[in-house]
């Protein structure tokens, strides 16, 4: 393969969700169209990396003109709950769930040994200062349901512990549009375990 | 959603293989790490725009330095057999395969009048001439297996009729690591009719 062509497929395979033969195929018709894929691709890029900044407030993306995000802006959001999440992308998961009406705060990752991340490479600080500032009743951790995201639940529970809220974590248990036999067995004990009370 | 965000999720949706979810995950990356991400990839697209060119001869990639391109000027491979593909990246794909060593040839497309894509849109003209100059024994139709594939292969043959070549088309049949019930109907249909006979 030409060289240029394998830097190009390389670049595209460090994308999540593109595998090799994925960024392959990517690769080959950004090639074959230039015009019409490659063009416009690259002018989206260069505009985002000109005009997108992380919002100071929840660490969300926001135009490089808003002093802070629109969520953040917004008069109507519930100041009393906080929601704690890892990246930024979570935020938009989260609002388009339609469950949550607070404001956010990303930690811009979780506690990992194995990726050398600690608690000083995290907005942990930030997140302490807000809750400092009063006025939050309930913190929701929207974290990971891995051995990481437990610590960093954990170690934020602690950090928390100090002031007068509510530290809260997502419930654990099925996925929507799934089942028993599709299930692995930590989702299904912790399913079993959280077990509600079925309405008659 | 910010709008500049939009619109390169927009630009990347537009890659095969990539649905609104992925890209809108792959945005989200490029956008929290410009650096690792964002500006490696635009550094690798404006390369392959400047530097990467169609063969003039078999239309598959090749740099802007070389007149035409590896494959086509090795000279260890045969020059009696032409491999006829729709686009440059199916010949990546039957080079992988390890199962050809003669020459290619891509159209550049299919016949496919849903897409105005007639026969003087293809590079078919080009390849009668390449057969026309003689030497080729052998035309292999490496084209999809569907209507418009079919179609483009029964015109091929047509149009090559009047020279002394052999036209042929790849076998159709189950595909490796497969089985009985993960086919559809029509490739058991094409399996049975072409069934070969067991060594014992």
């Amino acid at each position: 393969m030409i060289p240029v062509i394998d830097d190009l497929i390389h670049a595209l395979a460090r994308l999540p969700g593109l595998g090799t033969r994925s960024a392959e195929r990517a690769a080959l018709a950004l090639l074959r169209k230039p015009e019409v894929l490659s063009d416009p691709l690259v002018d989206a890029l260069q505009a985002a990396r000109r005009e997108v900044r992380c919002c100071s407030v929840c660490g969300g993306f926001t135009s490089l003109d808003q002093p802070a995000c629109a969520l953040c802006q917004d008069a109507l959001r519930d100041d009393t709950m906080l929601c704690v999440v890892e990246e930024p992308s979570d935020i938009y998961a989260i609002e388009r769930s339609g469950g949550f009406r607070g404001r956010y705060h990303a930690l811009m990752g979780k506690l990992s040994p194995s990726h050398h991340t600690g608690a000083s490479e995290l907005r942990i600080q930030d997140l302490i200062r807000r809750v400092e500032q009063g006025g939050i009743q309930e913190v929701l951790l929207a974290l990971s349901t891995d051995l990481e995201g437990d610590a960093t639940a954990g170690y934020l529970a602690e950090q928390l512990q100090r002031f007068p809220v509510t530290v809260s974590r997502l419930a654990f248990g099925l996925p929507a549009d799934s089942g028993v036999r599709y299930s692995d067995p930590l989702t299904l004990k912790r399913a079993i375990a959280g077990r509600i009370r079925q309405g008659g």
